[in-house]
C-alpha cells in the first residue's frame, strides 16, 4: 500500500478531506526546492503520467484528489471499504497518457466485488497493453460538479503559457480554450474564465446554478507562479480539475511533460531603452562604400540621401577618391576631418565587418550595414555575424543590420536605404513608424502610403539583429513624441521578456503597436504528449503577449500600415455608434452589414439631422442609416457637405464611415472638398471607403489623405478599423 | 387522464413501445391533411407548447416518447405505476417553452411518493407563474443516449430550412449548428451531420462508442418534407430528440411556432431560360432621349456606344431632331424606318413608361430604362412601376430596369450605360459575366478590372428587376459558351426557388458562380420564439442555398471579381500541393502560413527541381519551399524563368505562388514576362501577389494580365484564391 499523496485517514475519507479552504499551492522557496530536487531523477523530454506527476508535485499542496496504490484485488478492496462511497479505481503508467482512452479507469464501483472485479480487469488491461510497473489505484469518487481544464505549455521565446478552458468536448472539439502568458493574478484568471463561449455556462447558464471559480481563479494563478518556478516542467495538464458546488476545486488528474533541454530564462537581457538618435537623426553621416553607380547600394544610398535633402554633411568614402554623386570622396573613414554620426556602410560582407571595426576604434555612434550573406545565408555567414557582434559588443557603437535595407526618417529627411520605395515617392512626414523584420516587405507596403499620399514617420528594417533588434527599436519610437502609432511585421523575437518590456513601454507612452506577425509555418510544431501542448502552438504564445500588451494584430499584410495610419491618425470616438452616409445604397448597405459583423452599432439619427436632411434630398429619399444621397445627391454641389456636416453633428453619431462608389474626375475633387469640410477637429472620426478604381479618383483620394482622412478601397477593411479605433469605446 | 398521444397499455410502458423499426412519419396526404384541418384551429403567429404541438403532430407518427396528463397527484402516482422505471413529470403550457428553464421539469422519479411530491411542486410552480391551462403530464424517463436538436425555420424566400445539432451547449453557445434548405435525403443529412464541429462525438470520439445515426438522418429528411407539406408552421423544434443505442430516434420535447401568414410558396413563377440576345447582343439600338450634352444619361449612353465601336446601326431618338452625337436624330421611335432590337431609354420616370408602351406597339425586342424615381423612391414612383409592369406583362419584350445604369457586352462591343467606368477605360472581352443588383457597386468593381487589364464579358446591373430579374440573368448567361465565370452582387431575391433553378442551370452548365451577398441587417430579423427561429436568420437560408448549389461566396466586396476573374480563366489544379516562390524570405513565409491556413499544401520539391535551382541560386541558399530566389535572383536576369520552369515541371506542385515585393519598372516588365514564360497550356495554375505600390511596377502587371495571369496585391487573398480554384481537388 503506497501512499501518493493525502494519507487515508482511519475513519474514512471522502473530498470533504481536501483543505476546503484551499487559498493557493505552496509555493514557497522550499517546497519548490523539493519539487526541483525530486525533478532531477527524471530524464528530460519525459512525459509523466498521473501516478508520477502526482508524487513529484506532491511537496506544492495541490488539491489532488486522494489516491491509494493497491498491490491486490484485496488490498483495492480494503482501501474502498475505508472511503465512505463510491470509489474510481485506475491503472497509471507513465506510458499511458489517456488513460481513459486506453480503458484503464473503473468509475462509480461501490461493493467489494465491484472493486475487485474492476483490479481484476485493469490488471488484466495492464498485461495485455504490456506495460512495465503499472500502478492500480484507489480513489474516492469525486461529488459532482464543473470539470476544468488547467495547464500550461512552455514557450520557447515567452515561458510559460497557462491554458484554462472547461473540460471535455468544448476544450477538445471547439478549442476553446484561453491563455495567458504567467504570471497572471487570479483576477486576470477570472477575465480568461469571462472570454470563453462558454463563460455562460459557469456564469450560471438557463437556470443552472452560477459555478463559484474563485478558488479555481487563485488555482490558476498559483500554477501560473508555479509554471514560472518550475522551468523543469516544459507542459502541464491538470485534467480535469473539479469545481464542487462549494468553489472546492479538487483535480482528477494530471499528466506532465519535462522539458527537453533547460528552459531559455537564462539567456534574456533586459536592457534600458537605448537613445537611437545617432541612428535615426544624425547630424552626418558617411556613405562608406559610396558609388557613382546607382544600381550598386553603395549609389542608391548616396543617392536617396542627396535627393531627400538630407540637411547634414555627407560624406562618400571612397577608395579611389574624388567626385561621388557630386560629393567630393574621402578614401577611408579616418580621412574624414570629423567623426560623422552614422555610418551607412554599403560593402560587401566581410569588407562591412573590417568598416565595422574601423567605426568603433574611431568612435562613430551609429552604423548601419545593408550586407547580405552573414548569419542567413549559411555557416560562413555566421561566423562574420559573430565577427560583427563581437566587433560592436561593449562599444557602445549602435548598429543596424545587417542585411538590411536601411533606416528612414521622414521627420529628419534622412534616407538612408537603398529602398526602390524612396526613388518615386517623396518623403512625408507622419507619426507612423515602421520597424520590419522584412526589408522587402517593408519597401513594398511603404510604397503603397507614399503612392496614396499618407506618410511614414520614421521606418526602419531590423535585418539581421547582430545588435539592435526589434524591442530596441520599439522601445526608442515609443518614447518620441513624434510618434503617434509603431508598425510591426514582425517573424519572431529571441527574447520575450524584452519585447514585452517594449510592448509596455509603448503601452506606457500610448502609442498603439500594430503588428503583422507571420512565421506560423515556419515555427514548426513540435510533437506533443499533452493536451497544453496539443492547444498552444507558438502562434499561441505571441497572440497572448500581444494581447495583454494591447497591441492590435492585424490579419492581412496590405492592411498593416493602413491600421497604424489611422490608429496614429484619428481621434478615438466615444461611442461605437456609427454612421454609413454613401453614394450607393447598395454599398451602404453592404457596408452597414460590415459594421455590425464588427460589433459596432448602426447610429439613430436625431430629428435635427433629419430635418437638414430634408433640404438637400428629395422629399421621398429614405433618410435612414446607411444614408443614401445617391449619385445624383453627390453630383449636386453641397448636397455631401450639408449632409456629412448634419450626421458630424448628431450627439448620436460616434463614428462617420462615407462610402463612395463612380465619383470621379473633377466631382471626386468637389466631394472630397465637401468631406475634408464636414470633417475636422471636435467632428467624430471620419472614414471613407471609395470604390472605384484609384485611376478615375486619384486627385481626390489624394486631396482626402493631404487633409488626414483615410481612404480604404474595401469596405470591410474600413469597417474593420473603425472598430479598431472603437476598441475602448463604451456602448 | 386525457390521451396526448400513444396510448398506455395495461400491461406497462417503456420507450420499448416506441416503434423501434421507425423508418419515416405517416407523410401521407391523409394525415397532412389531418393535422392542416387542425391548425386552423390555431391563431396564426402563435408559439406552441409541448402539449399542443404533439396533439397537432399526432397523426405524422413523429417518434414522440409517450406522455399522459394527470389531473391529480394520485392519477400521477397511478401512471406512474404503470409505467416499469423511473417517470418525469413535466407542466406543460403553451406560455412557456422553455420548461426547464421555469422549473416545470421533474426527472427521475421512481416512488410514488417521488411521483406525489413531484406533482404537489409543479402544481404549485404553475399557480405561482400564474399558467392558464396548464396540464402536468406523466412520461417515462427515457433510456440514455444522444441528444440531439432538430427543427426547421421558414425563410420567407427559400421556404423551410432544416436545421441539425446536438442537443445542449454545442448547439447553444457554440452554435454549431448545420443547415440545409428543404427537401433533402437521408444522406443529405448524414453529410450535415458529419459538417459539425462535434461530428467526432457521433463518429465514436475517443474510445466512445459510435452512435447509429440511420434513423435519425431518415427523421431528419421526413422532417424536410413535413415542413414543406406544412407551410402553416413556420418554425418547429424537436429539441431533443434522443438517438438512443440501438440508433432508435425518440423525440423527448416539440414546439412550433405557427406562421403569421401564408407561406410565401405561391407567389412562385418558375420558368424557361430566356433568351436575351436582343438585348444582349443587339443588331441595332435606338437611344431614346438622346442628347448632346454628355453629362446626361442620353448623352452618355450614346457616347458609350459609339465608342466602343458598336457594329450595328445606332438611332439617336429626339423630339428636337437635327443630329445629335454626330448621328441623325429622328423625332420619335416611330419614324425609325426599322424597328431596332434594342431601345435604350434615356428619359425620366414618366415619360419612360410612356416610351415602353411605343415599344411593345411597335414590337421592339428589348428595351432598357436607366430612369430612377420608381418604386425604390416611395409611392408616387411605386404606382409608376405598376404602369411599367403591366405595359409589359404580356408583350414578350425584354425589359432592363428601371434605375439601372445598362448593359454592356464586350464580346458584341456594346456599351449601353451611363458608367463613368467605359469613359476612361477600354472595353475587354473575357469569360467573366458581372450580374449586380447595385450598379453602382459593379461601376466601381469593373473599372477596378478594366483598369488593371483584366476584362469583363458581359456586365449587367439590374435595377429595380420590374420583369428581368438576377435568376433571368443567371440562367441565360449560364447558358452562353463565352460564360467561364458569373458573379453576381446580391442584395435578396423574391423568388427564391426560381434563383434557385437558375443556380442549378449554372451548375449544369459547369460556369462557376461566386457571389457577394449584403442585406443582412436590412433583413432585419424576426422576433424569436424557437431556438430554430434564433439559430437561423435569412443569411443563413442564403449561405444554404448558394452551398448547396455550389456558389462560392467571397467575404470581400472586392473580391469579388478578383475571385470571378481567377476561375473563369484558371485551369483547375489536381491536387492541393502549392509552392511558393518569392524574392523576399519575410512575404514567402508569410505566404506559406496563408496557404496553410486554407487547407492547402506546401508542396515538397523533388531532386531534379532541387538540381535545377543549384544553376541559378547561390550554394548557401535555403532550396525548400517557400522558394526565396531574394531579389538580388530575381534582378539576375532567368533567374526567376528558371527556378520557375523547374517548380512548374515539378510533379508534386500543383499550384504555384508568386509573391514579388519591390520589383520595379524595366526590372517588373522583364520579371513579369519570365513569369509568364514558365506559365501555360500543361503547366499547374500560377498566381501572382505582387506587393510593391501599382505605380512602381504598372508595366510589369499589365504584362500579366495580358498573359492570363492574375496579379494580387494581399497575400491572404491570392492564398484565398488558390483554395477556391483547388476546392474539388483531392490531397
Amino acid at each position: 500500500m503506497t501512499d501518493t499523496s493525502t494519507p487515508l485517514g482511519a475513519t474514512g475519507l471522502s473530498t470533504a478531506t481536501v483543505d476546503s479552504a484551499f487559498a493557493a499551492p505552496a509555493t514557497g522557496a522550499e517546497a519548490i526546492a523539493r519539487v526541483r530536487r525530486a525533478l532531477t531523477a527524471y530524464q528530460p523530454g519525459t512525459a509523466l503520467g498521473e501516478a508520477t506527476s502526482r508524487a513529484l508535485l506532491a511537496p506544492l499542496g495541490l488539491p489532488f484528489v486522494p489516491s491509494r496504490t493497491a498491490d491486490s484485488a484485496d488490498e483495492a478492496a480494503a482501501i474502498a471499504a475505508v472511503l465512505a462511497g463510491p470509489v474510481v479505481l485506475k491503472a497509471l503508467s507513465d506510458e499511458v497518457i489517456h488513460k481513459s482512452d486506453a480503458g484503464l479507469v473503473e468509475l462509480g464501483l461501490v461493493t467489494a466485488a465491484q472493486v475487485r472485479d474492476a483490479y481484476g480487469r485493469l490488471a488484466a488491461r495492464t498485461r495485455a497493453l504490456g506495460l512495465t510497473r503499472p500502478a492500480i489505484v484507489v480513489q474516492p469518487m469525486a461529488d459532482d460538479g464543473t470539470d476544468m481544464f488547467l495547464g500550461w505549455v512552455r514557450d520557447e521565446t515567452f515561458g510559460p503559457v497557462v491554458l484554462v478552458g472547461m473540460g471535455g468536448v468544448t476544450v477538445e472539439l471547439f478549442r476553446d480554450v484561453a491563455h495567458a502568458v504567467a504570471p497572471l493574478s487570479a483576477n486576470d484568471a477570472a477575465r480568461l474564465l469571462g472570454s470563453l463561449a462558454c463563460a455562460p455556462l459557469l456564469a450560471g447558464y438557463r437556470g443552472r446554478q452560477a459555478v463559484d471559480t474563485t478558488q479555481f481563479c487563485r488555482l490558476v494563478a498559483a500554477v501560473g507562479d508555479l509554471a514560472l518556478a518550475l522551468p523543469e516542467i516544459a507542459d502541464l495538464d491538470l485534467n480535469p480539475v473539479r469545481i464542487l458546488p462549494d468553489g472546492t476545486c479538487l483535480a482528477l488528474d494530471a499528466s506532465a511533460v519535462l522539458a527537453a533541454r533547460p528552459a531559455a530564462g537564462a539567456a534574456r537581457h533586459p536592457r534600458a531603452p537605448l537613445d537611437l538618435r545617432p541612428l535615426t537623426r544624425p547630424r552626418s553621416v558617411a556613405v562608406i562604400g559610396a558609388s557613382r553607380d546607382t544600381a550598386k547600394p553603395g549609389g542608391r544610398v548616396l543617392r536617396s540621401l542627396r535627393r531627400h535633402g538630407f540637411p547634414g554633411a555627407i560624406h562618400p568614402v571612397n577608395p579611389a577618391g574624388g567626385e561621388v554623386g557630386g560629393l567630393p570622396a574621402v578614401t577611408s573613414l579616418s580621412a574624414l576631418p570629423v567623426v560623422p554620426d552614422l555610418a551607412c556602410i554599403a560593402l560587401p560582407a566581410a569588407a562591412s565587418v573590417e568598416a565595422v571595426r574601423e567605426c568603433v576604434r574611431l568612435g562613430v555612434p551609429a552604423a548601419i550595414v545593408y550586407a547580405s550573406g552573414f548569419g542567413e545565408s549559411g555557416p560562413e555567414g555566421s561566423a562574420l555575424d559573430r565577427e560583427l557582434r563581437d566587433a560592436v559588443t561593449g562599444s557602445g557603437m549602435l548598429l543596424c543590420g545587417p542585411n538590411t535595407i536601411g533606416v528612414v526618417s521622414s521627420h529628419h529627411q534622412m534616407a538612408a536605404t537603398f529602398s526602390q520605395a524612396v526613388d518615386t515617392f517623396g518623403l512625408r512626414p507622419s507619426g507612423t513608424c515602421v520597424i520590419a523584420q522584412s526589408g522587402a516587405v517593408a519597401g513594398s507596403l511603404v510604397s503603397h502610403e507614399l503612392a496614396h499620399g499618407y506618410g511614414i514617420g520614421d521606418w526602419v528594417t531590423v535585418g539581421n539583429q547582430s545588435q539592435l533588434d526589434v524591442a530596441d527599436y520599439v522601445s526608442y519610437y515609443a518614447g518620441l513624441d513624434s510618434t503617434t502609432c509603431i508598425a510591426l511585421f514582425l517573424e519572431g523575437v529571441a527574447d520575450g521578456p524584452r519585447f514585452q518590456q517594449a510592448l509596455e513601454t509603448a503601452r506606457t507612452t500610448q502609442v498603439p503597436v500594430v503588428v503583422y506577425k507571420t512565421g506560423v509555418t515556419a515555427a514548426g510544431r513540435r510533437a506533443v504528449a499533452s493536451h497544453s501542448g496539443a492547444l498552444a502552438g507558438s502562434e499561441t504564445a505571441y497572440r497572448a503577449v500581444l494581447e495583454r500588451a494591447g497591441a492590435l494584430q492585424v490579419p492581412e499584410m496590405t492592411a498593416l500600415l493602413e491600421v497604424a495610419w489611422v490608429l496614429g491618425h484619428t481621434p478615438r470616438p466615444s461611442g461605437r455608434r456609427v454612421a454609413v452616409v454613401t453614394t450607393s445604397g447598395g454599398a451602404g448597405s453592404a457596408t452597414a452589414d460590415l459594421i455590425s459583423m464588427q460589433d459596432l452599432k448602426i447610429a439613430t439619427f436625431g430629428e435635427a439631422t433629419r430635418a437638414a436632411f430634408a433640404g438637400v434630398l428629395p422629399s421621398f429619399a429614405n433618410v435612414d442609416n446607411p444614408l443614401d444621397v445617391t449619385a445624383e445627391g453627390a453630383f449636386t454641389p453641397g448636397t455631401l457637405r450639408t449632409v456629412l456636416e448634419a450626421v458630424s453633428g448628431d450627439p448620436g453619431v460616434d463614428v462617420v464611415c462615407v462610402v463612395l462608389t463612380s465619383i470621379t474626375g473633377d466631382d471626386a475633387v468637389r466631394v472630397a472638398q465637401e468631406i475634408a469640410d464636414a470633417a475636422g477637429p471636435g467632428r467624430p472620426p471620419l472614414l471613407v471607403s471609395w470604390l472605384v478604381s484609384r485611376a478615375l479618383a486619384e486627385d481626390g483620394m489624394r486631396l482626402l489623405a493631404h487633409q488626414g482622412i483615410r481612404v480604404f478601397t474595401e469596405p470591410a477593411r474600413m469597417a474593420a478599423a473603425a472598430a479598431l479605433l472603437a476598441k475602448e469605446a463604451s456602448a
